[in-house]
């Protein structure tokens, strides 16, 4: 593997996969610092975006009326049989991270990395998101990205961004590759992305960010979800709060100190984030929003990962435990509801739980 | 306080609370007996039945059509109004126990109570659902019925009865009254009960079939409600059962243990309540139904009372905590739906987490 390129091009050759919200915004930020040329991956919205671009109405931005990237195509570029295409030195992850639902991360992109030279970065939530990354890529460098950035897309092509975007980079261990490599890219990640709107921030240890944030995604995140409330009401009932979201934020405080050693996530940011959302936003949590529109779920990194790494550590976590099972079968339900899995409509021979029964 | 006349009356006069499935078997029940006359209390079926009476598809009872109990009425008798009616024997609850939604049981009843004569029987679930009535009506014995009757109403007036009646029947604990009082006055009721077509059984300890029924009311039904998912979904899923199901049932198994000494419930009946629903049936507990029909959910007596008594007794019960929490949201939301508790546009002052956030 030779040494990365960041310095020696003109400009960042960045492949964006996941153009929702926060994959357009990364787009336009990494386009606006002038040392990116971006290629988006549009699904959903790709007819609408190549028609007349994206409408952004952004807080950092302003308004921007047609905008579109360098490239938008609705296919993962395939370098193989894609002579044309130069490699890309940063692939941006922004999908949903579906831990539990093929295909994978590693699987989508596998077709646009380039082995010792592509740095992936994953703007994504949760824990040990880089581990099959690292697994399917041990030549590569990959980047963690935990975006603190308020963007939703609706309809197809129109994004509001309603909070600064602020996003912490740091890089992800790979044990296989030298940590200096992995942290330049990284510092080179941070420089491509930012622009004089924007806040992006290199923290060497990627431990604090990524705990930080479960504390509001395993606890407000899953509850909204199970409950189908948003943060407002939780919080007006006092008792979603104090029987549920406190508890669950206070086990993540617990798991991090003992999982992740110099993780000191305190009280008062804990009540903090109790009261971060805008009381007269009623703020549906994205896990929330998924579940009203039928769609899967990210958990697994959310509160999956903590609990197994708590698990292994010895703490207990007795309410994202619950919280989690509860998922997994909504989860489920959204898994039949795509035919993933089948509902015999008798017992078949073999089911765990088919004996026949009649009170 | 005098002897209750249970041999003394040709027939007992009974007014039946509640005419849904479980009511309208009731009632049948005990005409069916020919030891008494009952007064139906009727309320959203009441212009149904007075018309053309109930029809019922019952399992023990074959099909009748256009049956009427000897009295129906749309309101509760107010026996210092009404001074024809004879004072009541038996009243007979057969409404969902709602301890946190006004009015209450006690509230309900209380017109048509004739102190220190009125026996009142409730056939609901949960634990701890007489202590209010009994604080109500010191006088009167309470008598504990615990049904396995599976009977819809659908639609108004319609009653399909498909699991065979079995009711047991105790002596609720009145402490200002003499235990026999209590105990006879369970007695006679079975006896107003039984007819040839029903099982209803004398237990002279009230504990060991409450917290049986706990098992599954504690688990599937309250686990469904949160993930709108039918027992047969659960089962197929595995996970629902392995992860939510059983630790639930196991939480009552040992609660049991301490909280009611004597009360053994073996792991081979737990095994047993787990596929005791017919697979084929694809059923929906009743608090799953209520929560499709944005109606108010009985948990306080069925996972509230449980969890407190096994609090006060230093048995934790992890999972049924953080779904009690769960049902407790979910009832708030219906509460809001009813206009009982309010959401403000904007944060108030005093609001205990209304202080504005912004992200």
């Amino acid at each position: 593997m030779g040494s990365l390129p960041y310095d020696s091009v003109p400009k960042y050759n960045v492949l964006v996969v996941g153009s929702g919200g926060v994959g357009t915004m990364a787009a336009y930020a990494m386009e606006k610092s002038a040392k990116s040329a971006v290629t988006a991956v549009l699904r959903s919205n790709y007819a609408a975006v190549k028609r007349r671009g994206f409408n952004i109405d952004s807080r950092d931005h302003g308004n921007i009326i047609g905008w579109k990237p360098t490239h938008i195509r609705e296919t993962i570029p395939d370098l193989a049989r894609e002579a044309h295409i130069q490699p890309y030195d940063f692939i941006v992850v922004t999908t949903k991270n579906l831990a539990d639902v093929p295909p994978s991360v590693a699987e989508i992109i596998a077709p646009a990395v380039t082995p010792g030279r592509t740095a992936i970065a994953l703007l994504q939530n949760g824990l040990n998101i880089e581990r099959p990354v690292v697994a399917a890529f041990p030549s590569n460098p990959v980047i963690s990205g935990v975006p603190y950035i308020g963007a939703i897309e609706k309809p197809a092509g129109t994004i509001k961004h309603v909070n600064h975007d602020r996003l912490i980079v740091s890089p992800f261990c790979n044990p296989n590759i030298p940590a200096s490599v992995s942290e330049e890219a990284a510092r080179s990640f941070r420089d491509a992305y930012s622009c004089r709107a924007v806040t992006c921030e290199y923290e060497p240890d990627v431990r604090y960010a990524r705990w930080r944030k479960l504390l509001y995604n395993a606890s407000y995140n899953t509850v909204a979800a199970i409950l189908g409330m948003d943060t407002s009401r939780m919080r007006v009932s006092e008792h979603v709060i104090d029987g549920l979201v406190r508890p669950a934020m206070r086990e993540i405080q617990a798991a991090a100190r003992v999982v992740a050693p110099g993780v000191e996530l305190p009280d008062e940011l804990i009540e903090e984030l109790i009261r971060i959302d805008t009381y007269e936003g009623f703020f549906k949590p994205s896990m929330l929003q998924d579940v009203e529109k039928g769609k899967f779920i990210e958990f697994e990194n959310i509160i999956g990962e903590p609990l197994r790494e708590a698990e292994k550590h010895g703490v207990s976590m007795p309410t994202l435990k619950v919280v989690y099972a509860l998922l997994k079968g909504l989860q489920w339900k959204t898994m039949e509801a795509n035919g993933l899995v089948e509902v015999p409509r008798d017992c078949t021979p073999g089911m765990k739980y088919g004996k026949k029964g009649g009170r």
